[in-house]
């Protein structure tokens, strides 16, 4: 196994970290470069980076994120926007209508894509450096707020946060689905039951772990988990921002 | 500079692969270990990789995808698909509502988001070990086509191949938009001009880079480019089509 898929697999969230121990310009500047280094749907480059150093946005980032003690405490937080902002302006520019085409959801997709793909390139660009990394979802409760704070106009969604910074403690690594229940080949998995059997079996060892670590307090599965969460219904103001922000429209 | 970010920063797309040079099932179990280590939104794993080993199969994506020869011939073929289908067995299988939640725009972007982390690490997987790769879009010409063939079911969404295999022809690297055009502090970029300049100033960068590899036949600008994609309207069909399979719908 070579250095990168080392550091590829030994992957976790970092949910704390040292204090007063900011990243570097000269690290920023390469993080953001590695991500935009990543593929790019036929050259489109539709995503947007923006770093917080103000600390009364960070203050307020972080509230809005479930106060978070770590999106506030890093050595540097990045909010990853998918961005067709600048293409609307390129339609004036070269006398193109172009909104339809921004407009779909096709494009919405391009987006959304383009901007993780570069975002999981900045952080393994951070984790090879010696640094951790949380993605900060949470930025997602209300984006409205968010968009306010952060200006950004039209056709430019904040997607996720990522904190980055040293690590002052290392998490656990959860087990992920098994092998086979993810990975197909030619078809997708026809038969239900053996879909379902797999789940009971990742159930076991979902368990286990968590056993293992609260000294047997905690034994949920994961289906448990899943069934939880996706029970109560969240962020269901979405589609009507994303639409009020002229994307994923037709 | 640390190998991996070497890595990352060498990135390109490769569009020709050595002939009869399959990957292993090591280096395959290896790329999709990696894809899973990435990181998920809430642990919701949200995704599922198809690989493609049939053959007739392998030439009717390509037929697909605008007959590009690398999506059949390459080292071997893979399938991202945003993937909430488990999540709604897990509904079944655990007596829990889970439809209003996974038929949101707001887990569709999840799904989305989670599987494009996922295809980047193992793309930087496949890259570390020498291999070259090429995300294939184009399977989104014709989704309802491609779904007939993987027989994914509903709210499984094929987003995009990604071909991988041993380059047979190293291709340039296009320059990517300034780094001050991209990464923003604090606040977006609030004066037009001073964006509508970036964009003056990095057509002029990537004009001289086709001039330069074409000997003077292409100068293109970046902005002209994508103002012709972009009046193109392409893949309209896709809000219809996503919202039949039951996702990005409330």
């Amino acid at each position: 196994m070579n250095q990168i898929i080392e550091t590829i697999l030994n992957h976790r969230s970092i949910r704390s970290f040292e204090k007063d121990r900011p990243l570097s310009q000269e690290q920023i500047q390469t993080i953001v470069e590695s991500a935009q280094a990543a593929s790019t749907s036929s050259f489109i480059q539709a995503y947007s980076i923006i770093g917080i150093t103000d600390k009364e946005k960070k203050t307020r980032i972080a509230e809005l994120a479930n106060n978070q003690s770590y999106v506030e405490n890093n050595g540097h937080f990045f909010v990853f926007c998918a961005d067709l902002h600048r293409h609307a302006l390129i339609g004036k520019m070269e006398g193109k209508e172009v909104e339809p085409s921004i407009e779909s959801t096709e494009k919405f997709m391009v987006a959304l894509i383009d901007a993780a793909l570069a975002a999981q390139n900045a952080v393994i660009a951070a984790e090879s450096m010696g640094l951790g990394i949380c993605y900060i979802g949470g930025i997602r409760n209300n984006l409205e707020e968010v968009v306010k704070l952060l200006k950004t106009p039209d056709r430019v969604i904040p997607l996720f946060g990522i904190a980055i910074g040293y690590p002052a403690k290392i998490s656990g690594q959860k087990p992920r689905l098994p092998f086979n229940h993810v990975y197909h080949e030619n078809v997708y998995e026809e038969n239900e039951q053996k879909y379902i059997d797999e789940l009971q079996e990742y159930n076991e060892i979902i368990q286990k772990y968590y056993e293992e670590r609260t000294a047997g307090k905690r034994n949920d599965t994961w289906t448990s988990q899943m069934g939880t969460m996706l029970e109560k219904q969240s962020r269901m103001y979405m589609k009507e921002f994303i639409e009020g922000k002229k994307m994923n429209l037709r």
